[in-house]
């Protein structure tokens, strides 16, 4: 098998550069066909194949701005290596609206597509499920929500291993006239593709905040970046929550304390299941190159897991299956201009 | 002390009416200052006091055309026992939206308010706090949240007896220009109530979704009752996702079971206090008249949980705390007018 490379921006995470580089070392021992570029300083690489880079956007700069004004910086040139087919994908651990920004400003955007979305996977008990946006925009339209179904559905394919996946509309009540205004303009959308064009979309419907970290309704749950950045954090701060209670709980008495010794290993493999660690980070998706952006605490394992996810990614073909699928929204609204434009 | 008397709906629930006659039962036991008046079919009542309706609203019906429409339903004449005195409050397990529809057509608008919102307690470790609205109305606008900042401040000196609850804007990043255009344009306006006028309402700028279940960051966290919900769903079934992978991962050796059934009482307890039957219903915010809506799965715990919600609500003097609070926005409202009108 060709190797994957993936650039890795160095200068990314509160641990920089230590968690990064240790996380590549991870990653590289781990998976003999995936090479890594690092993208920062050359003197903090220590033995690695590093590309040079020497600015980085901070988590608390304005990210669009911070990247035109930094030719240097380590996101924007790692996306270029992305461009000009020098790395498979890229990496970073730092800034997401930098990442975000750096991608779309080198990359542009796959045909069909106003706006990149976010996507995590969320390990439900259920059966794993892909949501998205999760905040790469605000004040998403109806015609948005399409392209993060087509999208989403595209990356189902490959991370899930699902052929046709199951697209649920995040909202609240069951019924079509439910939900908010976006929710109901969504909604026949949605179910129109998934009669008019077949392809990669299954729409089943509309799906509730407890489909999410339950699963088992849809592969795919759909939703606006802000409701899907709120919906998100407040998941991870629920676990988070109910761990600091069981602690609680479980120091009440000698008899508990003993137990909840025995069962530590097990508290440690949800969080892990539930954290970064397990499920990488989150993918950009709608971009012609693969962007993986993990959280700014990432340890070295998270960091690996991102490197995992990128790598695998692409060797499933991403781009092509995203370029695929919004290529279905592209043929549609030129049947439709047609169609609008030449009456019988 | 006077009794308090909350008008409870027979027939709302999915377990009704076993459950809530059970639920009638543990509240008065617990509270020698309570009286529940049952609102139905006198013959399911048993021996407790009852008013004759005979018509429910049932959750899969449009809950204001239901309402209209049904004279004698449950939770209609529950909302006129309210409105004409005969009750101090009242509490439905079965539809939202019927109680809801029900209290807004007998009682009416607290003045200022445009459309009324619920709340519920999350019992976050980090320190209780109101969350609202969880799906009252969706589509609201930035007027609205101001509202509904105002009357779940006023719930929070009420429920968490908070004098100067802390009152956070549910959003996306820290920054006043983060978020979407809703809470970008609500944030000067809760900013401006702030500073302008005093009162009960100190705004603390943004939270994020993490900040619901963790707690600590605000004692009242406004959103808009698309987000609201979805959130608290998500929540819910984040616990109870949490639950089933410890179970899973609890039986895998025999130590671990042994250990597992020590700590049973204690997830039984986080279960408790994230659950129903903790933290009582949601309460509606804005009518004059103290109204709670329980799960429809609710267990009489769940019931007595509700009705003691509404009990205490009512001695602490929820409708004059919620008038007064949105007196603010009135007379704010009045002053701009009059300015408007005669500039100098």
């Amino acid at each position: 098998m060709q190797r994957t490379t993936v650039a890795l921006d160095l200068l990314g995470g509160d641990e920089a550069p230590a968690s990064v580089i240790a996380g590549a070392r991870l990653a590289l021992a781990a998976d003999p066909d995936l090479a890594v570029t690092l993208v920062g300083p050359p003197e903090l690489a220590e033995d690695l194949p590093v590309v040079v880079a020497r600015q980085v956007v901070g988590m608390d700069e304005d990210p669009a701005r911070g990247v035109r004004s930094k030719r240097d910086a380590t996101v924007r040139i790692a996306a270029r290596l992305v461009r000009d087919g020098a790395a498979d994908a890229m990496v970073s651990v730092g800034s997401t609206g930098a990442a975000l920004a750096a991608a779309v400003f080198s990359l542009g955007r796959v045909p069909g597509v106003t706006r990149p979305a976010l996507a995590v996977i969320v390990p439900a008990p259920g059966g794993p499920l892909v949501l998205s946006d999760i905040g790469a925009s605000s004040d998403a339209g109806a015609d948005q929500l399409v392209q993060v179904a087509l999208a989403a559905a595209a990356y189902a394919t490959v991370a899930l291993g699902i052929d046709q996946p199951r697209v649920g509309l995040l909202t609240i009540g069951e019924e079509p006239g439910k939900g908010d205004q976006l929710r109901r303009d969504a909604w026949p959308l949605l179910a129109a593709l998934d009669l008019g064009l077949g392809g990669p979309l299954r729409f089943v419907g509309s799906v509730e905040g407890r489909d999410v970290p339950l699963g088992g309704t849809a592969d795919v749950v759909v939703t606006d970046g802000f409701t899907g950045n709120v919906l998100l954090k407040g998941l991870e701060g629920a676990v988070r929550a109910v761990a600091q209670v069981l602690v609680t709980e479980l120091s009440a008495t000698a008899e508990t304390r003993a137990a909840a010794k025995v069962l530590l290993p097990s508290f440690a493999e949800v969080s892990r299941r539930w954290g970064p660690e397990g499920a990488g980070g989150a993918i950009l998706l709608g971009v012609p190159g693969v962007v993986v952006v993990g959280h700014g605490s990432s340890s070295p394992a998270a960091v690996a897991a991102c490197l995992h996810q990128a790598a695998e990614a692409h060797r499933a073909g991403l781009v092509g299956r995203t370029t695929q699928a919004l290529g279905l929204l592209v043929a549609r609204r030129r049947e439709q201009a047609g169609l609008q434009g030449s009456p019988s």
